[in-house]
């Protein structure tokens, strides 16, 4: 089924009107492939509509197919595009700040005649189709790439943003179209702080040097943590080295359709908390990746999501103790049929 | 004058309340120098607060100043945390997506007492300090050394991306923070397109070739663009490239304080259209970079912008010959005291 009649289908069974407004970049993407649109209307009946300034209007036309693009010339009001466009009593719309909000508020005669429902659009986003989860598993080659670079790349005297030069450069020589978020290196007391530092830092003896990358392929990412040692760890480091590999293992082994992703959460944060370490493990266990590196579903101690086939999240337990060092390790996993299956290898 | 007073200053002479909720990634860092906020409440008197989660809460209490620090723990509801730290009868809000708009609504006791404000931080932010110049500068020096490794690097045979790679590679081995945006390296036919395709494109005799690309350095960006001829360029493309380039200069030379920003733009666009090429610039002549690399001032003919001095502009004249090619070249701007600087220069 194709995406817009999966959309309508969605809402039609929640009681929302079936008309959209779509803001969101990566929504934009998700439903036309093309990322330079300012807006997509998806009416109830009849074509899909893109508005597309003059800036990026040829290459619109040239890219898509299946959509009607319209130009979005210089001083036109785009809500009040949409909506003279559409004649429904109510439209959903995917998410919008609270000025564009109600300009289209204004256009369509009325907040009553808007509806938010980016949560529709977030859940057919979770369920990755066989074409989705083609690029995210070429992304994920790319960081695995990426990662095996950082190794080599880490020794006594490199600094930390040397590091993510090279494994940047190894991913983009491969075919990477860009970094999926900031690359972390983070070494000694910085791998303290979950998101690092500026990596001006040069690695020393006895280090743990922690390094989260990815890549993007055709809009699709992937996300990857290592943390390495430099030299023989200490016995606190080795241990918590041990535990989070072991988390994650315990956390894995927990995943398949139908399991709350609170509970996979909890399988790993137990394993933390046993070792002593509960306190220090100050984030989710993971995220879902896709469009975005940060989306639904959530591996959270309060997330309501359940797994299902095809969701795609990242399993990443950490410990970090303040003033000493850190370490987490991250994969990017797909959920299947019976299980789940680590698409970053390094 | 710290930035928190002249944002109240600034608040208080058009009458709107001197307390702000402040939830914009780039405002936060704008008044914190820290990126890893979930939010910052400006209070009419007292300390500001920043409302940080568990990940980054160690490293908030190390790398900020003269601001505190709340934990936001699991489950904690951060508008009921704002509302319950603040008396004020009403509250500006920089931007909020209309459904956190609502909840914080909702927990200070309705929309009448919340005021979208954000215009004035961006007024704020389009003056750049000292401070700021320098690090702006910085961003700019790398990205003219990444401009430089694309200009050695291009040549029959090599790929685009592989063009981005030396590029991205060049500026984060001399200290780069990060792009500032997706590079863009465009070739051919490609090139007609001002944002480029995928970078799969292999370079061939007789090709413009379009790059645009910038670094980051402390959160500060830069924004340069080129167009390289391999071969000797058609007598088309010659006359582009001049026209092109005349209307930057142009352009350039209307710049200083008091000057309309719609008056710079209508200078690099009357040059254009002179060359008989008017249709073919479709976009703006440029916008403000400072923490993002669009921001305000805006140079475009429906500009309500007033150029003054400390703002940081590009200069950005383009013209896009579908099914041809296209050039564009773009530098970013200081305006001075009674001038303009390049700040990028290849």
């Amino acid at each position: 089924m194709n995406r817009t009649k999966a959309l309508k289908q969605a809402a039609t069974k929640q009681d929302k009107p079936a008309t959209f407004a779509i803001f969101n970049q990566n929504n934009i993407t998700y439903f036309t492939n093309f990322s330079g649109a300012n807006a997509l209307l998806i009416p109830e009946h009849g074509e899909n509509v893109l508005y597309v300034s003059p800036v990026n209007y040829e290459q619109a036309k040239a890219e898509t197919r299946g959509v009607e693009i319209q130009l979005l010339r210089r001083g036109e009001n785009l809500m009040e595009k949409i909506a003279k466009q559409t004649s429904a009593t109510k439209i959903c719309v995917d998410n919008l700040g609270i000025e564009s909000w109600r300009l289209l508020a204004k256009a369509v005669g009325g907040e009553e005649k808007l509806e938010v429902a980016n949560s529709l659009i977030c859940e057919l986003r979770k369920k990755k189709n066989l074409d989705e989860i083609h690029l995210i598993r070429e992304a994920c080659k790319l960081s695995n790439l990426g990662m095996q670079t950082a190794a080599k790349t880490i020794c006594v005297g490199v600094k930390e943003k040397e590091i993510a030069a090279e494994a940047e450069y190894a991913m983009r020589k491969a075919g990477s179209d860009g970094v999926a978020f900031d690359t972390i290196v983070a070494s000694g007391l910085c791998c303290a702080y979950p998101h690092g530092t500026f990596m001006e830092r040069t690695i020393q003896q006895g280090d743990l040097v922690m390094v989260d990358l990815g890549a993007t392929f055709r809009f699709y990412r992937s996300d990857i943590t290592r943390t390495f040692s430099v030299g023989e760890p200490s016995e606190e480091q080795a241990k918590m080295m041990q535990t989070v590999k072991l988390a994650q293992q315990v956390a894995l082994g927990t995943m398949k359709p139908g399991v709350l992703a609170k509970d996979v959460d909890a399988a790993a944060r137990r394993v933390i908390a046993d070792a002593g370490f509960g306190e220090f493990f100050v984030h989710n266990l993971g995220h879902g990746v896709g469009l975005e590196v940060h989306e639904a579903p959530i591996l959270s101690p309060d997330s309501k999501d359940v797994l299902e086939e095809g969701n795609v999240v990242t399993v990443e337990p950490g410990i970090y103790l303040p003033g000493f060092c850190g370490v987490r390790i991250e994969d990017t996993v797909l959920v299947t049929s019976d299980g789940a299956e680590k698409l970053t290898h390094a």
